[in-house]
């Protein structure tokens, strides 16, 4: 129990790969939310390399959270160690486990005969086969979601321990087995629920929430919250986790802090702003396209990561070219001559044109100078143009400096026309 | 020293936004990058809360290490302790750099009145910039990019300690200046060079490459070296690094995975593919155009990524409905009709319409089942369809099941399809 009077966690993530940059680490952040939501205080996130003292130095640092998850070093090579070492700081022996070996077997051979590999690799996948079966005694195996079991394990005295697959779609697949464990959920019974809440705004500085908090302290105990606030882009979310016993006082904070900015409000109840905006084309029975030239297509991207999006995505032109803008848009060429390929009238004609071409009920036009080179005096890099236009006549058009790099500008940039869309579609 | 031989680092991310799942750390990677191309071995990647204790045992952890790189908890609010708590780890006293404290409240003063903040909240802006220009006795500052300076503490006897704030672009913006201080210039003399070899390979199954290895053992001193492989999305990376004294040893491992696997082999030296790709289209005077269903923008957007390629892109087309494929990309209503939206027949023609309207010289269609609902036998979800055709005949065609969610499918199409592009372009 810390600060929050919540049970503690860590989660410790494997892999020397995760050290030198080459990929990041997933398993970690979408850990520590499963984890969080549950009510725990994620007190550690650790990335070690695949070598044992660091792995076995690092739970032992751990060893006085009441849970440990690690994710990776569970596969088929001599290198992958976790399984072994985590029986050892449990103090319990591995042993084969036949009947997982011969279901592992079934599908590495499956997998073999698919890819055609040669005689000479089986033996060596044997190997591999019988290794992912060793299970430490006492421990309760979760059934593979790729080839390696995931396992729970307890440490006499301290930490119950999961141990995870390292590619987050096993990871994931395997969490339900984890919650449906016999001793995690006899751990989760002593958690005090999270009943944390997560508030979403947009156009708001941080600093002013900060002010805010300061003002509401008069009225409101903070010492009862967490309050976390986090810029992401366009957006300020700020959580407000509890102590134990003190959800009312994190109700009551809330909806003070909601009360005193409405207009900048996105979400009370942390839905995603991608879900609210599906939600309100939806209601709304629109359809909607989108024009889009710095931002390259990442806006038609975002519109169709949700699934069901093809109830409501009409379709979208990246026209990163002039020429893309006359021929592809219906953009005016004397319009791009008059006013430059980067201007509000522009923005406005991709719109439109978008709109009329794909039959929509909505569409954005979004055209800027996402950098590093291109920008002048008047239109600097990060100078965007946005306009959304709908087949009732609604224009709204921004035309904002965006800050930081390319990439910043048009991860923004999207930002900015998703709240655009949304703040239509609500008809707010 | 450990097995790499080479002098450790460690990273200490604060932030416990970090630790609940709301954002994830874009800095530990990007560090660890750095500091393994500069030949640190990188040992331990931390997250911590914003909690004194943590971060203070969490420093005594890695306090063998020669290097700390912290990030973060270098706000203006009192609960950013990162400065402070560094300071006493390394037993410095915290004074005020006064000529550092004039120059952020210029900064924040001009922030303040273009954001129009009442009078009310200058009295906490002057408290926070009084508390970012404190800095430890001994230390060196590092110039801020946003408001906070960064700092070179060395604790006596122990690791030299590098401070940097937490937002991405004021950490990376502020890197150059991190080198260029005289205590870390002073270590990094004493670092081997890392002189690691990157491979880059597609269409390659991981134990393909751990069979090559054990092959090679036989004639190379795999002690000598490091190898990790890691799988992203279609490609496999590979990198060798040598313990120090043993450049040859992986320089000749390197040339020999290579010579075995030249077919997959996309590149030998580190080079993005993105980068490859471009070059490549640059280099043939090609310009591209995408027709894009399920991956709905985000190949477009992938080319877009990359600075200058408004030199080789043309545009794209989302088209995610059948009317849209129609309309917009001249996919005659009779083939959707006869082999479904989802078919190899509706990719082709989804290019050839892509490259015929964009005047392109080579455009991919890609149209599948990115799921999670619409899959049937014939066409499960990850059935994805690609054409890639050229001005002058080329067509190359691909309908490869993918695995994963929806997110994983889309981005592996994208990754499908830039290779499919690559290799067209490259001409092999």
């Amino acid at each position: 129990m810390d600060v929050t009077g919540r049970p503690r966690a860590a989660i410790v993530v494997t892999g020397s790969e995760l050290l030198t940059g080459t990929i990041s680490d997933a398993n970690g952040p979408w850990l520590a939310r499963q984890l969080s939501d549950l009510g725990f205080e994620v007190a550690h996130l650790f990335v070690v390399g695949d070598r044992p003292a660091d792995l076995t130095a690092a739970l032992e640092y751990v060893s006085g959270c009441a849970l440990v998850v690690t994710s990776g070093g569970l596969g088929p090579t001599a290198d992958d160690l976790t399984a072994e070492l985590v029986a050892r700081f449990a103090g319990a022996e591995m042993v084969l486990d036949e009947p997982m070996r011969a279901w592992i077997a079934e599908r590495v051979t499956a997998w073999a005969r698919r890819n055609k590999v040669g005689e000479e690799v089986f033996a060596a996948l044997d190997v591999g086969t019988r290794k992912q079966a060793m299970v430490p005694v006492g421990a309760v195996a979760l059934p593979p979601v790729g080839t390696a079991p995931g396992l729970v394990v307890r440490r006499p005295g301290g930490p119950l321990v999961v141990v995870l697959p390292g590619p987050p779609r096993e990871l994931q697949g395997m969490w339900p087995s984890v919650l449906d464990a016999a001793p995690v959920k006899e751990l989760l019974a002593g958690v005090p629920a999270a009943a944390a809440r997560s508030l979403r705004f947009v156009g708001l500085p941080e600093p002013r929430i900060a002010e805010t908090l300061r003002e509401l302290g008069a009225d409101h105990d903070l010492n009862a919250v967490e309050v976390t606030t986090c810029l992401r882009r366009a957006e300020l979310e700020v959580d407000v986790r509890p102590r134990p016993g003190a959800e009312h006082v994190a109700q009551a904070l809330a909806e003070a802090i909601v009360a005193r900015h409405t207009r900048e409000l996105v979400s009370a109840d942390g839905t995603s702003t991608d879900e609210l905006l599906a939600r309100a084309l939806l209601d709304r029975g629109w359809w909607v396209a989108t024009a889009e030239s710095c931002t390259g297509g990442m806006l038609a991207s975002r519109l169709v990561d949700r699934a069901g999006s093809s109830a409501y995505v009409a379709g979208g032109t990246v026209a990163y070219s002039n020429a893309a803008k006359v021929s592809q848009l219906d953009v005016p060429a004397e319009l791009i001559e008059a006013h430059g390929a980067v201007s509000p009238e522009v923005a406005r004609a991709m719109a439109d044109g978008a709109r009329a071409r794909f039959g929509a009920d909505v569409a954005v036009g979004i055209t800027g100078v996402a950098g590093p080179d291109g920008g002048t005096e008047a239109k600097p890099v990060g100078y965007v143009c946005f306009c959304l236009t709908t087949g009732d006549g609604l224009v709204v058009a921004r035309d904002p400096v965006l800050p930081g790099g390319r990439a910043d500008i048009r991860e923004r940039a999207t930002d900015v026309a998703v709240h655009l869309l949304l703040r239509a579609a609500r008809g707010s």
